[in-house]
């Protein structure tokens, strides 16, 4: 199946009916989730992924009672780094020699042309651009989890604080930026039947030829 | 072939051979990109489809010289509205009911709660919210590329006053905020054979049992 079928098959499932999604599929979308680009290739995210029922339950609340929190399989929480730091930087160029057998100090410019950049940002501007990272991450979790035919709803609309004090992010570091439940649609959720809308490509894409 | 095997065979692409993308595999990214979710559905970005060879390297100075921009078959630029307006809101709402055949007025409560959410935001906040919605559609874009094994690079390394100059975005209300080179790798570029870096899943993705 290709993805443009596997993309007009997904929708933003409002209600879920309970059902666990195997560790196989999981274990695929989390994959191919791994497997997103991102600048530098740096993927300044953590993921957590959240089957605990009790504590989806608590999600839900702080999702202002959304269904698909507590009636998901997992919860997927794209959370970013509150502080890019040098020792994050210096991390992933060690990840970078070690992956490709290289001298760390080949990546010398590479490492300082990250330092000049995302690492010379203000924390805030720095939170900004993980988040755009993560939504990279996001994009293709969405394609993953439809090629394996789970359902999922990418969400922005949760509260983010209460979020971050139910995970215990902040004394890890990070930031909920969005969510991601995942699971199977209940029979009852009326907007799978929904027609997708989406722009004239006429509207979307201009054309400079 | 799967999602997992496509996104393996990519990489950012740092130089084309200058051979084009034929309609079909065009149209199929990009069929596939309107299909990318965004928050409440409101597709906050214009994506431009620059084949037009002078005007790319126009584009590949102001990309800093990159090869990857001036050797593509086309570049996607993903560019933001400088602002939302009641206007877009509304007739993001009348595309809704056109395509489900539904009285307007029935999207009264979904209307106030974007305009009282995003609609609400300052231009600032509204732009960095938009480019995240984008950068989900790029994601998908990427995805899709892959799948069609097109080969693509997404960069934010380019100068997007520039940008938004040549392509005369600013007097149509929007801006750059990343792009996408689509194309066919060139037979020198040696970031092909670079073995693909990402973190160990045990690091990126956190689970809460």
């Amino acid at each position: 199946m290709s993805l443009i079928q596997d993309l007009n098959w997904r929708y933003a499932t409002k209600n879920m009916n309970g059902e666990t999604v195997s560790d196989e599929k999981l274990t695929a979308i989390l994959k191919a989730t791994n497997l997103a680009a991102t600048s530098y290739g740096l993927q300044p995210f953590t993921i957590l992924v959240v089957s605990n029922k009790e504590i989806k339950l608590k999600l839900q609340e702080a999702a202002y009672g959304q269904a698909q929190v507590g009636s998901s399989s997992a919860v997927l929480v794209f959370a970013v780094p509150l502080k890019i730091t040098t020792a994050d930087i210096e991390g992933f160029i060690n990840l970078v020699a070690t992956t490709r057998s290289m001298p760390v100090e080949a990546l010398d410019g590479y490492k300082g042309m990250i330092l000049g950049t995302v690492g010379a940002l203000p924390a805030e501007q720095q939170q900004i651009w993980s988040a755009k990272q993560a939504y990279i991450a996001l994009g293709t979790a969405l394609a993953a989890a439809a090629e394996q035919k789970v359902d999922a709803c990418p969400m922005e609309g949760f509260d983010a604080a209460q979020f971050d004090e139910i995970l215990g992010l902040t004394e890890k570091g990070l930031k909920s930026v969005v969510i991601m439940p995942v699971g199977y649609r209940s029979a009852d959720d009326a907007t799978a039947k929904y027609i997708k809308v989406r722009k004239l490509e006429s509207e979307l894409f201009h054309f400079v030829k």
